[in-house]
């Protein structure tokens, strides 16, 4: 962690105290879109106006940075799930509970509305479906890669079915997490538990 | 498959030709909330008067049989799920698979937009929130009892996580249906290999 930054900073990816006010900008402005998403607008009702105005910035700004709003959104999604984690790249259970603690991050729990509000959209509008898609997809190969790994090394079952496996781990954490059911599965421990159970079945 | 029916089939669940006049209204009235739904619409833009209109009935004919919106809402969402299977009864894996079955029929899938457009607003409105609770959590608890009844028998290991094997049984077909991933993971007996992959560590 580094304090200092200066002007070259301009092109890193991570944030850091003192980036340049165009980093900034971006940030407020995607900010701006998750909390209108959060708070039950629609895709389609967040608009480049309303952006504007909760971030505080002028609407060219945002012009300036992103060509259409399926552009923005994209990036908004991407912004709230925030980077991938680096994997140990050891033990496929450490990589798969990394995996799915990195969608349930503090920040993506504050945005815990944002994909239930996008999904209608996501279904009518092949625009967005393909935006998302394009955020997904790299994240869930990431997972793909660390099960192809898992059957390489014979920590799996040669037999594993991936694309399966994958959906036993991530999706009862989207459901947990969408149809709020903290109450009945708790969230603490969450991602061990649900490796746990699916490596019991998918170990070699 | 009986073409035949009188006036006696009145109280009967299934459907059937020749059913009194009321019954049809009502299924015209569910359907048509449905579809409404599976447009996209929301459902706080899902007015009475447009579920009249849609469904070729007055207005009186609704609210004779609904005190309000969100008991409309909530029987439409009963009867896209369909009736709960009859269960044999005799393995869990049977058992399971049924269960799994009921929520991915023809008609379940022909809706397929309704649970993802609801989402939001479940999450927004603390009604419609109980409302969707109270259609679901009679289906959660038949699967529980599914799962509570292998561990007597001891098919099912005896400290397994109820809950949570419920969530890796649901998961993966909400999210493979309300993400569109039938590319990634075809609908081709989707349930038989859920179950078997989830028994493989849940078994004694």
């Amino acid at each position: 962690m580094n304090a200092m930054s200066t002007s070259t900073d301009a092109g890193q990816e991570r944030k850091a105290p003192g980036r340049p006010r165009n980093a900034q900008a971006d940030e407020a402005i995607l900010e701006a879109v998750l909390e209108l998403l959060n708070e039950g607008q629609s895709a389609a009702a967040v608009s480049i106006e309303a952006v504007a105005a909760r971030a505080g910035v002028g609407k060219a700004t945002i012009y300036r940075r992103w060509p259409n709003k399926e552009a923005l959104l994209a990036d908004a999604v991407r912004a709230m799930k925030g980077p991938l984690p680096e994997l140990a790249g050891v033990s496929v259970r450490e990589d798969l509970i990394a995996l799915i603690q990195a969608n349930r991050t503090p920040h993506a729990k504050r945005y815990g509305n944002v994909t239930a509000c996008l999904l209608p959209e996501i279904i009518k509008d092949e625009a967005l479906g393909r935006m998302h898609r394009a955020v997904i997809e790299p994240r869930r190969e990431v997972m793909r890669e660390v099960l192809r790994r898992g059957i390489a090394t014979g920590e799996l079952r040669a037999d594993l079915d991936v694309e399966l496996t994958q959906l036993m781990l991530s999706g009862p954490s989207m459901v947990q997490s969408m149809l709020r059911l903290q109450d009945l599965v708790p969230d603490e421990n969450f991602a061990e538990k649900i490796v746990d159970a699916v490596l019991r079945g998918a170990s070699a």
